[in-house]
């Protein structure tokens, strides 16, 4: 990711609230990798680094971004504080964490009141992989090339599920 | 919403389990006028009108939908069953239930499993208004025009709001 | 399990979300299996392969299924999709998932709205166990022979319990 | 319901904890009537009338049941008890409770051990009428005439669902 | 424990859904041996032997029992139905549960209706202790010796709380 | 009750953390009263009046009370309090709150550690009854007349229970 | 509340995500007022005035700030951004909401990651009571005066608690 | 933690019901040795030596504690009866319980009644560190140096979240 105030290139910024939340989020880049979207990863921390939040948030559109996906875990306030400070659509991924199991993490993301939208996922690595998915969507209504990348993406999904369960 | 396989000039489709959703997802709809954004508004149960769902949901994109708000509750399928039917971006919406207070419709929705996702909103009215904000988040993507109103709602939104609490 | 459109000979559809699904399932058809019950086992994910589900779905009374069994976990969609397109009694398993143990996916099934039932049992191994109990209980009530196999069951197992605790 | 050892002429056995519980179990009664299913209706307190309860599951089968559907609420024991004293398939409705909004009912009811299964069905009203629609399915299976009318009842279900909301 | 209709000389009954429930059960048994109180400890499975429960229970005050230990898990109907069998009191313990940790355990045996108590312990090994604790207690009542005893155990138990901690 | 260090008739103490919690716990007092069993009642705050309740706790079996009817809403802390100062049994009713409808009340009540028992009942009205009960039943261990009335209440109870449900 | 940047007097902020919030709040204005001690008190909208809250936060300790009570409900990032914001203690207070009666609320606001804590008290009224006796706890170390009137102030609350409950 | 009765010379007590809570504690110890402050840390049962709370908490603010910090798991009556028995803040931290997480621990510590607070923080590590940097901001309003400290440490805090995830 470019430092703040420089334009980006990439068409996805995935941002999480520590480090250890990329054993989760690395699922989303791979995903999107995968797709053929460009994407910018970075550690914005809402509680430990809250000017980096408001910078970031404040000109994510700015900088060329055209969908966020944030992931944190426990009191997870980055998905919702970012969406509170950006006009551009904001993905939240819980990420798992460790007394509660997300629960917390889910609750803290999910329940935004009216007026500042997050798109939650689930809770964990499908979540990650799901708001890669959902950030590709977003996107493929303007890029015809990508939707037809993600059509693919999903044939070969549904193609991959055998028919008869076998023992391992 | 036009009869299945006539084209629609809307660009959400907002639908729902039952009739009784509709006292929710109606705050969708009134949000989606509010911005201008036009919307079409239908039951689609996926459990008791299955076939309804199917041809829905894989006809949405060719009869011109761009983003797809789904309002469920308990069991609620609808969501992920649409999301499963079609490449177009769903978001979710629990709808409250009456035992469970939306909780099973929470998790029934956000709970998907890698691959297809569902951009989960929280339960109830708040829900709603967020499903119809979130969607012109996308659309605003490829539409200034509707960004500039984006905007400014959501300035009218900010400064509406008081500086000091007052008695009621 | 046969080819869609060709008629079955056993009794029992055992359908599951995914190949993971196995390791929990495995008990129904075991159980299945001492009973003398036969059984199709299938993957059928409605979420990665709707038109799976819908072909087997509407198909299954067709084929000569009498009762259905379906294992799915998180936002669990496969049972209740299934007893939304077949008369056919449908059984379900919440799987237990990662992040909610299972809360999720019990939640997802049993919560159906009126006019669609699941009948749901426990949670893991237990209800994949269950569920061929259930379904060997209905098909029993139309063959005696069984009804007196699944009597013996019952009597062997409350013989095997034994009257104190012993220490490992 | 006939005394006690005489034998019954109604194919399901409505059994339900206490009289409160009536007015869930209501819907029980009133789908398997509008199936044309036979049915007898009583109260058996597994913690109250433990007595009743081992005579009449013990007796059930003698009697002519088929099928049994218990509702319960709160350590809603009924159901299980019930289903280790009878072969019969057993489905059960947890009645929502006071404090906990049937939470209680439905994991005291859907958690059985391996080996004794109850198919459990939705807190509250959409479960006892969805525990008749079951109840109704597994009698079809050896009931053509029934299953018609089943089918009816199913077709007339997905016809009244309207097309598009309208405001009340 | 003597075998059926033989009278007893043990003051409690520690009863256990199965042979897994030992594990936790057992610290209820050496919690009364080193209070010196006569304990039987036996399997009598709710659903898998219900005539053995009914007859347990039923015998038990004749037997000469005076207070009723009673552990299970899951959908743990044994303290419930026990004390629905006998005018004893009876104490429950919640065995932790695989999937809900529990949680189903507490709920069913905690959540009685008006009409039959049972005193309910917490999940797990500090349960079972405790259910011993506490039927010494009641015992202790009428035994001025077993009173003295206990008093030494809490007194020595308080004695054995360190004043700070220690790295281990 | 007698003022503090003055001897009681009365076999229990009905104490319960305010004046609101009366509205549930009366019922245990009426449950007594239909006994025959004698009881004080009285507001002791594990909270507010701290020194209250170690002068009750510590006091109660010299003032002659055989059993401890505790009732507490909330982050419910009386009940436990009592049993760490007193050897006395002590029987925990959680009081349905406000906000958790008592989920709050039963954890702090019954998930106490190894070596401080509090027997616990259902949360509410039912609870409050079955502590009565419950106490009594302790009580008539060494009372064979309260034993034969405590039958007597339970043959009235199971005799009160209908055979069928009725219409209101 | 003074305007931002000019110097307050009061030693306490109250702030809220939203006007509906005072009726909880104003419970933590009243108990400060009969405590004496001074406040402000600010809606402050984490999600909608993101803005204000960064000035306001910031800006605390300056205005002479010297503890900050927070209320908000649902997914409840008032607290816990504020804390990020500035050195000052702040105390939380979880509004019960909806649909999930606070749960949300609480656990957005108590699970803070290691590094930014806010000391979180209960749900709904009694959180907001008890966030303004922390604060005035807190106040008191340095305010001999304080100290008094906050003993006064429990004194009285001891005394008011009656000896016996009575009847409505 | 000098013997009860004579005077303390360090500002935070740091108590816990049990030697397996140092687990969790010693990081709020820890915390407070980075900042400088000084502490004492003692085990003082709630339920097993409640003399001991009873004497350690009316005699906290005469023995010189400014402030204390309280940490407990299962039904945690510790910080709750503290906060009773003294005037000074106290700060809760749920340890993380076996079979509930410290669900337990959590709503037992948070739900105070309106009258007396604990500032409760997150369930385990977490919520020890958080407990010592609420403390420590408590007495930093009084101690400039001890301010300047903690700004310090937290801007460190800042310094040390990456910009970028790294794999591991």
């Amino acid at each position: 990711m470019p430092p703040t105030g420089r334009r980006s290139v990439a068409d996805v910024a995935i941002i999480m609230g520590s480090q250890s939340d990329w054993a989760t989020m690395r699922h989303a880049a791979e995903t999107l990798d995968a797709l053929g979207v460009s994407h910018d990863d970075r550690i914005v921390s809402a509680h430990r680094t809250p000017k980096r939040l408001y910078d970031f948030a404040t000109g994510a559109k700015a900088a060329g971004y055209k969908v966020i996906v944030a992931g944190a875990g426990g009191a997870a306030h980055l998905p919702g504080m970012t969406a509170a400070l950006t006009p551009l659509p904001v993905f939240g991924v819980p990420v798992e964490s460790k007394a509660l199991s997300g629960q917390d993490s889910l609750l803290s993301i999910v329940q935004m009141p009216a007026g500042i939208p997050v798109g939650t996922l689930a809770i964990g690595r499908a979540g990650a992989v799901n708001a890669a998915l959902l950030a590709a969507a977003v996107l493929a209504l303007g890029d015809p090339d990508l939707a037809t990348r993600l059509d693919d993406w999903r044939a070969r999904q549904a193609d991959a599920v055998a028919e008869a369960p076998t023992d391992a």
